[in-house]
């Protein structure tokens, strides 16, 4: 018991053809729905590795949503408690919030499949390590704002569901986007609008009117 | 071939057991993954009849969303060509599509099964369905809003997935309103809150400034 299963995935070239195989399969059907024949298939490794790596199809999950989002809680950190208005603040993570999407569109789904599928022990752990600390920060933006009276009072939680989910849904709502708008792809410039279109609506909509 | 077996459904109560149960079934478990073998049991009525009333599954989820979506595209109709303000329709209009999530709070996901799991003619049919009217309906309110000269320019089809996801998401992330934020139930209270909190967002966003 020298090492958890989990842990053997980190540099390991199995276990990264494992994670990337699951992130493209996932990126391509605008699904989470993958079976280990899929991911099998599509990495070349025997699927008996997903289990010795990750111990299970869940196992892969989260340790594909802490490949894609763990790493994107430092940055936050470093930007809540940089030397910035909070206006700036705010528009960074709005920014990032959405880069994260467009580099991960199912991540919201991911987290949701995480949530349901398995027992409440993991949804209490996703809402420990990635909700609270997101909507934590967010709650630090508003307030700072506050402080430095350019921010009207905010409820922090509902700030938090609709950025979230104003941010997800172009990135969710693929089909929508192909059959109802004509857009096959999100390109760098769309992902670009739609950061300067939620951007500017939550900042208008707290900004404090001189 | 005197009709479809979709047009059966209309006020037959096996019909209708097998819409109500599966309805249940994806606002308790929070997902819309239920099988024949579910909506069967819950129902109480044989299996079979859903192929018989509906096709397949597909077949019974498409009668689903005509059911619960289908009926609010006459009113939202209605709104748009109401004698009204654009500020007014607008704010009747977000407070009715959060009044949709917080019944069906599965619709998006169901527009999303749907959508993927099947042939991209019912991607198609779904956009021309449900997501053109409500992008249509959400022009027509934008545009009079600046032909009245108190709406700024914005992007239609921008506005149209922030304004979704936006509504949508606390009904979404059941699990992180529980595990990151304590709330086991959305009551009529909170789903008031939050249709406030998304209408001021939106509201103060799109308005120009005096």
């Amino acid at each position: 018991m020298a090492s958890s299963p989990q842990r053997k995935e980190a540099n390991n070239p199995s276990a990264d053809a494992l994670l990337n195989a699951t992130s493209a399969l996932m990126t391509e059907r605008n699904s989470v729905d993958v079976t280990f024949v899929d991911i099998a298939q599509r990495s070349g490794v025997n699927s008996a590795l997903i289990r010795y790596h990750f111990g299970s199809k869940t196992g892969l999950f989260k340790a594909l949503l802490e490949r894609d989002a763990g790493g994107t809680f430092d940055n936050l950190d470093a930007l809540v408690n940089a030397e910035m208005s909070a206006v700036e603040k705010m528009r960074h993570h709005v920014s990032g919030v959405i880069k994260t999407y467009f580099r991960y569109p199912y991540m919201n789904r991911l987290v949701g499949a995480l949530s349901i599928d398995t027992e409440s022990d993991m949804a209490r752990f996703i809402a420990e390590r990635f909700t609270k600390p997101l909507a934590a920060a967010q709650q630090a933006i508003l307030e700072q704002g506050q402080r430095e009276g350019v921010f009207r009072d905010i409820d922090p939680m509902l700030f938090h569901f609709s950025l979230v989910g104003a941010c997800d849904h172009l990135f969710h709502a693929r089909h929508s986007l192909k059959y109802a708008f004509g857009i096959e792809e999100i390109t760098d410039d769309l992902r670009r609008r739609y950061a300067d279109h939620i951007t500017g609506i939550l900042m208008e909509s707290i900004l404090l009117k001189p």
